[in-house]
């Protein structure tokens, strides 16, 4: 088995994008899609892993961009929310953005269309959720500390795509009355949905780069990230069987 | 593979009680013991089906007995809640006869006494709750649509037991506040805990003999109950290996 990579530079409205999709090269059939949808940062080499990793799974994955071809940060970059502050402030252009990695990774030719789930994390989860509440064409979508603040747009109703929410129980992005509130969200829009809460877990508990302890309610939590992978895996094949 | 049943009759304040334990018989070596405790009716071929379900996973599970030999209600029953509403009115008492029942399930020649778990349904979820709070000798335990009233002893600190919340969303014993209120207990005891969520599911999420519908908030979900005993299969999986 050998994991291939493939950047893919794709249109959308404020294109191009530039992602990475990456397959099990031994894939002769179509196989089910799942877009990785990036935290604060934009498109980069942890989110390629983690598209690698839901390969080794079976899937064919895309580390997406929502950013546009060349806008990235890093932890050290100046003003590192200013991509992500633009979509914050215009969730409709988010929406048409997922939209088109959407179709990118579903007009790729090694993925069954009609089979495709999200992932995503920090600004990513909150990603996830916005597909979901869009009605993009996704059977599932798991979201990893996401953000829950609701776009300014009518969700769809119901709402199709099954959700896992990930949620670190001392994410101060997230304190416990906002997961709350999404649960009565997902409730009122029919959703079939988990949250699984961590206890002691923060924001970012899946990212590696950001060492626990610094930020109070920040940083990796290695039994909250094995714990979160292993219930994506299980939710993507309950989703896909 | 065959599963063996045994009853077993031990001793404990207020006892005698009556338990049924069950293993694979071709175990030859000792295995992790889970007690198995019953809802609001007391132990039941419901709770035998449970343990021999455990048994199939490789444990040797005891679905154990608090209201006492012969002390055993249906949903039919006048009164129903009547023994367990004595164990609520004395959590001193209840957590006696878990320490008594724990013991039987350790003192089974084919159970490793330093690997033991607990699960529990309804009134049995918290059972599990209160081993965990009073620091009885369990490495983990799983709640299933418990109930998160604190006893009126004080928990011990550190909690050590893992835990994992299998939490209905709309059941009406248990609302979002309560499971917020568990969170913060948990944490405050410094308990290694997830709670996972489903939404839709209410209280006896597990139980087949509780029809959906019948009484809003209460009621079998069959994608809760799938998984949640994943969720559980995983939960013991990590804690034994």
């Amino acid at each position: 088995m050998a994991i291939v990579r493939q950047t893919l530079v794709y249109d959308g409205p404020g294109g191009p994008f530039e992602g990475v999709i990456t397959w099990e090269d031994e894939v002769e059939t179509q196989r089910p899609g799942v877009l990785v949808c990036p935290n604060i940062l934009g498109q980069k080499e942890a989110d390629n892993q983690k598209a690698e990793d839901l390969a080794k799974l079976g899937y064919v994955a895309l580390a997406c961009d929502v950013f546009g071809q060349g806008r990235r940060k890093t932890r050290e970059s100046s003003n590192v929310s200013e991509y992500m502050d633009e979509l914050d402030a215009d969730r409709g252009l988010l929406r048409d953005r997922l939209a088109a990695s959407l179709a990118a990774l579903r007009g790729f030719a090694s993925v069954d269309p009609a089979r495709v789930a999200a992932i995503g994390f920090c600004f990513g989860g909150k990603c996830v959720l916005d597909i979901a509440r869009a009605g993009l064409p996704i059977l599932g979508g798991v979201s990893f500390h996401g953000v829950y603040d609701r776009p300014d747009y009518a969700n769809v109703d119901p709402i199709t795509a099954k959700l896992l929410i990930c949620h670190g129980w001392e994410d101060p992005l997230c304190p416990p009355d906002t997961m709350v509130a999404l649960g009565q969200e997902l409730t009122a829009g029919k959703a079939d949905w988990q949250i699984h809460a961590y206890g002691h877990a923060g924001h970012a508990f899946t990212d590696t780069s950001v060492p626990a302890g610094r930020t109070p309610g920040f940083g990796y939590d290695e039994n909250a990230d094995r714990r979160s992978w292993k219930a994506m895996s299980d939710f993507l094949a309950e989703l896909f069987l």
